[in-house]
């Protein structure tokens, strides 16, 4: 038997997505979405409601970054999402976070977290706030990869939103491999 | 120091999302799809290309399923990424999952996946393949709900997709309660 809940903007798992951006000032600003994922080929999409300042910055500076949120730094990823860029003018400072400007686009990397995609603004729907991006490059810190240069979950640790019990949580132990576990049934 | 890799369709997590739709016949059909996330308020958008039966079908019938994947079920959901509906008209038999009709929209409910999104089609951009789809109601099997009547992640095991190493993973433990755990820092 099923339980039937309506219409709920649920998905296992969601991403913690720090979305960077800079003003018309060159003043950074972050915030915290769950909605997105990737859109296309080299293309994300994040849905950013038109009301938040990173929604200005992007149209501004035409570009934003995408950090992955991760277990060593919840409580900054949580505050990000939880304050107003409009409301609040030392919210970087406050978050405890850092940043540097990318290399690839007018937006900034966040120092403490370890991999980044870093976009150039492709569309922005105000209607529905969807922002597609250009995935001009990915990144990531030298401390989250493995031996053989590749990204390494378990040193990364990114974490997920849940979003029925409103937690984060880390990803968890390899159950398959893709591209490989279903030709048992060809 | 931080490792640039060019362009990357790269995110963690990723989801694995199970698309289902009927055909002019009625005949159900599966795939897999990792790119894709909630898209706005009650919507989910997922990049499906032309070139696949899910695509015709869901222009066809104006609706399909999202399941999401689980670890009881890892070969299944890479069997219907790894074979093509158009080239194998077994695919759904051999794939051994079995369907339903959804109360909700004219699209199969795929009955070994405990969770699943009914959705119908809002827009499809054939350049793109984005899908856009309107979330009617989002099912879970009893199995998988907690005490309270919550799906719980623990019995449900959703499965992630690692684009880097192309391996599923579960879900791990809470690191985080998300709009608290950044109150620290106000």
């Amino acid at each position: 038997m099923r339980k039937n809940f309506g219409a709920q903007t649920w998905l296992y798992p969601m991403p913690v997505l720090i979305v960077g951006t800079y003003d018309e000032n060159g003043s950074p600003d972050a915030m915290n979405a769950a909605w997105g994922g990737i859109h296309d080929t080299n293309q994300i999409g994040v849905c950013i409601d038109p009301s938040h300042k990173t929604a200005k910055n992007l149209l501004a500076k035409k570009a934003f970054t995408v950090s992955i949120g991760d277990a060593a730094h919840v409580v900054e990823c949580d505050f990000v999402g939880l304050v107003s860029g409009n409301k609040e003018p030392d919210k970087m400072a406050k978050s405890g976070l850092h940043t540097h400007k990318s290399e690839f686009v007018d937006a900034p990397m966040i120092d403490e977290l370890p991999m980044t995609l870093e976009c150039r603004l492709v569309s922005y729907d105000p209607a529905t706030g969807c922002t597609v991006g250009e995935i001009v490059n990915v990144s990531a810190d030298e401390r989250i990869l493995d031996a053989d240069g590749k990204i390494d979950p378990k040193k990364f640790e990114p974490i997920t939103f849940d979003p029925v019990h409103h937690l984060y949580r880390k990803l968890g132990p390899v159950v398959g491999t893709a591209f490989q576990d279903g030709k048992k049934l060809i």
